[in-house]
């Protein structure tokens, strides 16, 4: 994998998240990006050329950098990162039934991460889901692979060779009575030594975590014993290294969990006293916390995946974005696959919006109800910068800033003419559900785009400034 | 519009409701449909081929009749019916803000659907609304036009033009108080003047109703007065023809009727003592209806329209399909664009699935929980049969048997392959987002398609014979 390519400029519109809830809107902008795919100058000008021109400027680079411009209705967005996600049960996306978390585990997803130990099985599957997710714009990923640390391997290898960007996990389930006998871990030793196993493979491929990064990843406190749970707190201690699991998903989970842990006082405190709740752990869910939790898992800063498409297809549950921030959480989105049946991080920044609602239509107070709802800015903010600070990247990627690395999106939308008709040819071949009419604002285009939007829009897809997928 | 052709064969699998609980899996079985578009003979053999003789042999056609035989990961499926959708206001969709109802019509709606008063708009709109809706395999839809008889006129024009069946209607809007000053109906008489003219205009153009049919269309009690409701009633009776209006969509809305008709019992309840609740009757939403209410639509007869991406997008509320469905009510699905944010009722059935579960979270009884959600085969059941009870052409349309009319869509699917890549390119280009891995079942086949499918999955769209859009 080449990760230096050569400087290039970028010119057009450029939206991003100014804060949490406004986007910012750079028109005729020019940023120039370096061979290492960082962000060195930014211009704003009357039209693009000029912007162009005064980055060149700026960084002294040749006339005949290569230049992209985009036309009009075509922008630039950050990359999407999807905060949780199982790459391994990607075949299963939008097969769940009418099943919920637990009796999910046993029927769907038991077998098919375990066949994934077949390292040709997982390399299929792990190239099916991250180009697809390429395709839809996400250049970063918290993934889950699977319990074994090859098949793991494999999907840090098939992530390096892609160029996503990428937490990588291998999945600790050490417990006996809670992991069937054909898919665990068979000690807390065990278990640990694959984790290390798997942090040394990752290490040796790509020893700065430049593009993939070791992720310990115990399942969730049902599935682990005490030890590992320890054990695995300690590594990621001793590594400076990411943790990611789940937290109060499902009610029959938190009430397992009680069961199992009967001298703790909730879900949160089960990791708390295992040492794993850290400024670097990623918890998936958290939609059935109390505001105790809420206040132990924020101080001490953890981070939350939130992943509506998952919480709704299971009938888990409806997370509070709204109150989960006001506890101070910071938050990303996930798409949770194949919890989640869609693959796409727009998908579930739609969905989230739309769940928010229907979090306000169980809220009884009326001023309240309104605040509940999560707008177009906030849940792209959620999908870019929140997810940038769940995985630990805030200061890399999820905006256009010098000195951060260039993981973006060319979004390119089509217009519909006078006479009904769509201009798909000059854009290239079929450019997607969004149909503008030429009347629409900025901020109304990207309302458009949110809900309508889907990979026909993403036409290239850039991580660290590589090219990582382009539309033919 | 030539709606004669000649006679085809269609073979290969067809999947259709069997009942509306079970879809039902029709393979190697061939599909003789005439030129006026009627299925004539049904075979189902060993393979495709001897079932293609099987139907020559019935029908007595000549061995060349024009025959379609359909390879793997392919299948029939019948046109998706849109049982409620504003097609005025279709450069909308995806606009809503934070709005709700009543403040959403004021801000977004009423200029928007003003404007089309001009024919060039209208063309404009209604033509990249229905050929949108046609790509994502909609074969019906119940439309709304706007408050203009010359705007409803072009709607009309352009679905039989462009092939696509369709209720049209002329909004009826009168009441002074709540409509704007600029876009309403001078007085009763004025109302009912130009509900007649769009009715005598569409048997004009298509005297037998055969693809285009009008329907009598009062916006919602709030709109009309008594009068208008009562007058475009006894129109609907005299002349045979459908009725559609809104109901029950949001709860400040069920308020202001109360306010509005303090006399009358309930919403439901106006509609009744204005003659409006018929067997052709279709209601939209139909939320936050009572036991009673719901008892008296079913003892009209009436049909709802179930439009789960708008009510979740203006927080609107969670109708309860099966509780509608236990009060023996007939239920379709509708986009209700631009309130809801699709041109797609596959995800109007994705969303019905999701938004059910929402349902099911707020229902205490654990029993019963279960029971609310809706299956895959319940949701694609609302789309098609459930959608042809709810426009009146159950007997027409909805499902694959002889006698009723070629109304169809091809779905074509991708797999991948041992290296994880896709055979796009044998498909004839992008096949879309559902990754079929070959082990999935025809089940799973179908669920992958329900909750990633789009319109590149829609190969061929056809209406009473007629190919009415395919996929370049």
């Amino acid at each position: 994998m080449a990760t230096i390519t050569h400087n290039k400029i970028f010119a057009g519109t450029f939206i991003h998240s100014k804060t949490r809830e406004k986007l910012e809107y750079l028109h005729n902008t020019a940023i120039a990006v370096s061979a290492e795919g960082v962000i060195v100058a930014i211009c704003s000008k009357d039209d693009s050329q000029a912007a162009v021109q005064a980055v060149l400027k700026e960084t002294q680079w040749p006339g005949d950098t290569e230049t992209l411009i985009l036309g009009d209705k075509q922008f630039f967005f950050p990359g999407l990162i999807d905060t949780h996600v199982h790459a391994s049960q990607y075949p299963n996306v939008g097969i769940f039934g009418k099943s919920t978390l637990l009796d999910w585990l046993n029927t769907y997803t038991f077998p098919l991460e375990s066949s994934l130990a077949n390292p040709s099985a997982a390399h299929r599957v792990y190239t099916a889901c991250v180009r697809r997710t390429l395709a839809h714009g996400t250049t970063a990923a918290a993934y889950y692979a699977t319990q074994s640390a090859t098949s793991t391997a494999v999907l840090a290898d098939v992530c390096l060779h892609l160029g996503q960007r990428a937490l990588v996990g291998r999945v600790c389930m050490d417990q006996p009575d809670m992991c069937p006998e054909y898919y665990r871990d068979e000690s807390p030793a065990a278990a640990l030594a694959a984790s290390v196993e798997s942090i040394e493979y990752i290490r040796q491929r790509d020893p700065l975590f430049d593009l993939v990064t070791p992720v310990l990843t115990p399942r969730f406190a049902p599935s682990c014993s005490p030890r590992a749970m320890a054990d695995l707190a300690a590594l990621a201690a001793r590594h400076n290294l990411p943790i990611q699991t789940h937290i109060s998903e499902n009610t029959s989970e938190c009430a397992l969990v009680g069961r199992l842990f009967p001298d703790l006082s909730s879900y949160s405190a089960v990791y708390h006293a295992h040492n794993l709740l850290t400024p670097r752990t990623i918890l998936a869910h958290a939609i059935h916390l109390s505001d105790a939790e809420a206040a132990l898992l924020a101080s001490n800063n953890c981070k939350i995946s939130h992943c509506p498409c998952s919480n709704s297809a299971l009938t888990s549950g409806a997370a509070r974005v709204r109150w989960l921030w006001s506890h101070g959480l910071s938050i990303g989105l996930g798409t949770d696959m194949s919890g989640g049946y869609s693959p796409s991080i727009l998908e579930a920044a739609r969905h989230a919006a739309l769940v928010s609602r229907h979090v306000a239509m169980h809220t009884a107070d009326d001023a309240e109800k309104e605040g509940v709802k999560l707008t177009v800015d906030e849940v792209l903010y959620l999908a870019t910068r929140g997810g940038a600070d769940v995985i630990g990247m805030a200061d890399r990627v999820g905006g256009f800033e010098v000195g951060k690395q260039w993981d973006a999106i060319h979004i390119q939308l089509a217009t519909v003419d006078e006479s009904g008709l769509r201009n798909d040819d000059e854009l290239g071949g079929d450019a997607g559900n969004v149909d503008l009419f030429g009347t629409e604002s900025w901020e109304e285009i990207v309302a458009k785009w949110l809900y309508n939007g889907d990979d026909r829009n993403c036409k290239k897809v850039w991580v660290k400034g590589r090219l990582v997928h382009q539309r033919r």
